[in-house]
């Protein structure tokens, strides 16, 4: 870490500061020039509240040069985690194929999606029975009834399934899922993400429509401090000032996060493009860019799902694409 | 409402469309162009999901006329909405000036805090309890605790107080808060955002980062949709590709707010900015642009802060800036 | 286009302009609504200008259904347009890999590359001559000298070549260049897009770093309206908040591209990560996303570069992708 | 400045690194740590080049403490720069308000509104003769003619006047003109900027959209390094995802950039909202923000303007404006 102290600088406070940081077992490493004197920090500098630092009138800036995640940081953890559900590895060298519908709507059609994606190589099953929409008046999901149509899903295919949590009173109708999701516009509603890393489910974290790659890693952080390590990370796009897509999908970020952390990345090129056209490319490009899973949406019947349907492949659609993934994955290795 | 149709359009297809869109009580106008056909719709549009028109398979685009909020609209409801909280009316001709520390630390420092900006002019004390923080190892505030600490500043001094909710669950804690803030990161938090439409105490509504002044308006809604008319808008800075200040403030969101909406809007610079000397200038920009308030936070002793200090102002400049918001706001009548 | 009228309004106003846009050789199709008032307008209108109508007092907002483009719009033209360049085909069934250095830097340094990466299988030679540099005190390129020696280079070894121009009254300099690149900065500099629309070069528009797929189209538009129909698109990152790359590469404006023009789209992913660790995966993403070809940075000393260095691949890193590349491709047939 | 070595690193690699830093009479502090080795430079880093340094092999990061500005850096030239045109002071403690008409269109037009807004307080006429449009099927200016009906109305009312080029070799065209605007397409065409330094008429620089605080400074410094230090700098509104106002205006930067910088800052809310009702409260806004100036749109007729027309003000809402400004400006003393 690194403390730019303002110029002039009293001595004295100069000497506090230094004081004070050794008492926190760093070693000081002073450097003085024309216009700053410079602090370098060597140690554990990962108790230090660079807030508070800053905050000192003496200190000008104070620069970060190690992360500030650890248990989702790469270089404390060399090997790719693995998290298994069902039969399916994500992570490592699987390959997770995460396909469904928006919205849980009705037996009828969960079963024909679930059987219709899993027909074509989905390994796990989504579908949202608690749905965040942005207006108080558009349809909330069925909510608990949702989740039993999953589990009855679950049950006639064999699929694992992953739905989304709002809220972490809701916690005991998840105990059947297999991977609970946490949606973007949750991704830093810290009391949640505290509650979720007192449980041993994966949770699939997406990543907020305006957070960094760092803000998502120290989501990350919050389940992974309370104990529970399967996390898995999920690009969905982020909001820029381009609106020929619904968000602009940042695939940097898979390759970026693959390096800083060893969990599991997948992608969600439904949500991000909001085009059911644009899927496809999206998709091969998220394999392409290293991804380590997709999430899809699949609907039976596009043309009339409750929410969402703008994006969704039918089972024929998806099928297809399911051929091609196999394919970009084989020309990769 | 605008309904652009795909071209060539099945002729019977359209005719069901039009059929179903007036059993919904809407006039349809129909327009035949050479490259597209369009529907306007006139009547009341709000219970049409613009999702779910857009999933047709005939449809091309969707485009709504009308602002989807109805509760928080200047339309529907011509006055200022004024919020009173102990004396201090917020919206209207009043102006509130919430100020307080960051995080609440400790008996002395809220005490001398709370005195100190009431000497100032401050008409609401507010002061962090519930701290959401970026990493799982930083303060997290002191939570309950701190909400009795406020409450008995607010004792001593008199001032009305306003504090942060995370968890609906916490609400019993809040029973003698004034004004409950949401902050920008569960601004579409909308477990919480229903929870607070059923009680009846002001919110403060904080814009998230990456949100639109349309989605803080819907999340208002939200609040107001369950009964609770009590909203308080606050614009705190969005997120940019500018990084020299911590986010950019958007004064223009105050214009906009104002003219859309009759709710009150509230401007925080502190936040926005992140550095104290800038505080300044952009409270006196939000006054001169319309703000019916501001949220302030001034530290005892802004070096060493637990949390957000650089952003903090001395209970001296405080008081300078007060006497310059009296004057702006003066020289605006 | 859609006209919304303010409500109320004069209906002696209303039907000046309704006249007036007849006039035009436009049908106006008239819906009045409780809260507004719509006109549709069917014919062409392409040179009505929405800036004027939107400040007609009786106007509240205009709303464009067709595109603004039509030179480079795929309605107007189903078929990719091809540009030959050499023995390259960019666009169509063909693929264009250009490849070279940042910066022409000497003799030496660009003969060892150009031969490297056409044993590697690139098409095209880029170097950069006049080099747009933020700082007036950097490096800015070796001007006239750096085309001297591209052109030497392509004598060598038979490659065609690309680099940018920053100035039209550089023209004459490059008579014997074969693709003439326009850099992101200078995106929407008109007066340039205009004089190389008098050309008959082949012209790569690189995306301006906040400018949106559809004014990037509109820039490509200035081109062809000059005359020059070889404009060649080139995605290479946008500037968003996130800062763990250098820009934000959009592969989805790939897609989006390629359906709604019929001229090529290439990807730079060197610029866009900045980080030459992430330049293959994200080519693999572009291939994948359907690009028309790529232009990849490739120095023989990445460690010494004079500028731009980190985002350089070596030509070993450069054939091992090249041969990436060709499978992809392969797979995705 | 900062360099942070990869670790482990070369002992011999980092001494030949050292030794060429001491070589360009940098003193250099080595700091070992147990992740990271850090050297800290302190001298004249001004002509090190970032970039280059960063590409070393051994180098992880380089991070500058000393802004890369030079002769617009208030840290060497203390007091505010002035620059006199006509009897107006620009900095300092004048205050400039530019106002006329978005395009300049008739003899008419342009003399109507010059009286108007001289009458009303400003001094400075503006008015487009050359106009960067977006598409090329739009009015693209009177250009020369228009410059000549701008030195009428200077000649008739004794106003100065500012007007956009695009183009160096206009320049002879602008000869009479008092202030040359550089617009925010073309804030980073360096080319032109250079031109521009050579000359010795105060230029007024406009921010990009996608351009941040610091490389307005380095653009700034473009024109000073050539010899022209009569910059002026214009905050005009920056792209981000909002909508609901063309731009976003950045209110912020002022603050930032007359910390950072010793030249003047003016304020263009007109192009920045882009609607007429948001230019008032947004004009204000900057006053009180503590900005040099205001450029704002005035039309004679604005619902019938060529160009830009909804985001004009009537004269009589100019006059109502420039009063509201004295009022602020008095109050801020």
């Amino acid at each position: 870490m690194i403390v730019v102290l303002k110029n002039p600088v009293s001595e004295s406070k100069r000497e506090e500061l230094i004081a004070w940081l050794r008492s926190k077992q760093l070693q000081v490493h002073l450097s003085e020039g024309h216009y700053h004197t410079v602090l370098g920090l060597v140690g554990d500098t990962s108790r230090i509240d660079t807030d508070m630092l800053e905050g000192l009138e003496i200190v000008e800036k104070v620069q970060r040069i190690s992360e500030p995640f650890k248990k989702a940081n790469r270089k404390f953890h060399e090997d790719d985690t693995v998290i298994t559900v069902g039969n399916t590895q994500i992570g490592g060298s699987g390959f997770a194929l995460m396909a469904g519908p928006c919205s849980v709507e009705s037996r009828e059609q969960l079963t024909e999606v679930a059987f219709a994606v899993q027909k074509a190589g989905a390994t796990v099953l989504r579908g949202g029975a608690f749905k965040p929409r942005t207006s108080p008046y558009a349809f909330q999901g069925l909510r608990g009834d949702g989740i039993d149509l999953l589990q009855e899903a679950k049950k006639e295919t064999g699929l694992p399934i992953v739905t989304e949590i709002m809220n972490a009173e809701h916690l005991p109708l998840f105990e059947n899922v297999d991977i609970i999701q946490v949606g973007a516009r949750n991704m830093q509603n810290f009391e949640l993400l505290k509650e979720l890393g007192h449980t041993d489910k994966p949770i699939l974290l997406k990543r907020g429509l305006a957070n960094t790659v760092s803000e998502l890693l120290m989501s990350a952080e919050y389940i992974m401090a309370g104990g529970n390590e399967n996390a898995i990370l999920c690009e969905r796009g982020i909001r820029t000032f381009e609106t020929c897509t619904r968000n602009t999908l940042d695939l940097s970020a898979v390759a970026v996060l693959k390096e800083l952390s060893h969990l599991p990345v997948i992608v969600d090129p439904s949500h991000a493009t909001g085009v059911a056209k644009y899927v496809k490319p999206m998709a091969l490009a998220a394999v392409a860019a290293g991804a380590d899973g997709l999430m899809i949406e699949v609907h039976n019947d596009p043309a009339h799902a409750l929410c969402d349907g703008p994006q969704s492949l039918t089972p024929e659609q998806f099928a297809e694409l399911a051929v091609s993934i196999r394919k970009v994955r084989e020309a990769l290795v």
